[in-house]
């Protein structure tokens, strides 16, 4: 499915003019990212886990606690957004909000232990997903490379 | 803004466990894009101009007549997205949809006269905003070398 979509896109392409798009920064990267999340949703489609899910539940098990706020601002990801992520989450009960021991008015994420054993299971996957990527760039240099470029438009 | 958004993030980021989001291809992809779009939105706030708006505009102007499908298609935009695009579009006069004069059951896309005078006014701001993209990088050798790295994700 994802070779005939290119393909497609292939064929269209040669006959348009795509000048000055062609080398505009922002949009080489929206391309880039939505076929490596298109391969991510692809690898996850059983289990209709998207990559911010996956991004918040990895989080969440490293650093039990942090407030949502945190969770959403490390992740760049909008308030509207993410509380539909972790509803999500908590129905499928692999984590859960809690209110703060030290601010009651805040709520903090945990991981739960269904959690836990879903992320084992899902991580190994989820690294063949980004080997594919990383070897469709060419390698662990080319990989480096790539994410060392990529923070100096947000570091 | 984006200066205190980052700063906090940098805050925050400095007591958490990212491993192994750190080095993963798709999350730094996200987080790249996002801030190269949140330059974009900034630049462009007044207009009410987002990245896919402008893109659309730029195709069909230098590739009058081209059809809906192939427009999204090759801008890798989403159908039920798309229309909302080129609705927003004809709402403000720049481009319009013409029955194809092949294929009347085919809807064309065409740039109006506004359109070309609207597009004339803010390519140099775009231009500017793709720069400053380029000089975070660090040059055009380092732009080419990240659009050189991107395309080997989905070409």
């Amino acid at each position: 499915m994802l070779d005939d979509g290119q393909n497609l896109t292939h064929e269209i392409s040669a006959k348009i003019d795509f000048s000055p798009m062609e080398e505009a920064v922002g949009y080489r990267l929206r391309r880039a990212q939505l076929a490596v999340y298109q391969d991510f949703t692809e690898t996850f489609e059983k289990e209709e886990l998207r990559p911010a899910d996956f991004a918040v539940l990895m989080l969440v098990s490293k650093n039990p606690g942090l407030k949502q706020s945190e969770v959403a601002e490390v992740l760049g990801i909008q308030r509207a957004n993410f509380v539909a992520i972790i509803d999500g989450l908590e129905k499928k009960g692999v984590a859960e909000r809690r209110k703060s021991d030290t601010d009651r008015r805040v709520q903090s994420l945990y991981i739960t232990d269904k959690g836990r054993a879903y992320l084992d299971e899902i991580t190994p996957i989820w690294r063949k997903h980004d080997e594919r990527q990383m070897e469709r760039l060419g390698g662990p240099a080319a990989r480096d490379q790539l994410i060392s470029l990529l923070k100096r438009l947000y570091d």
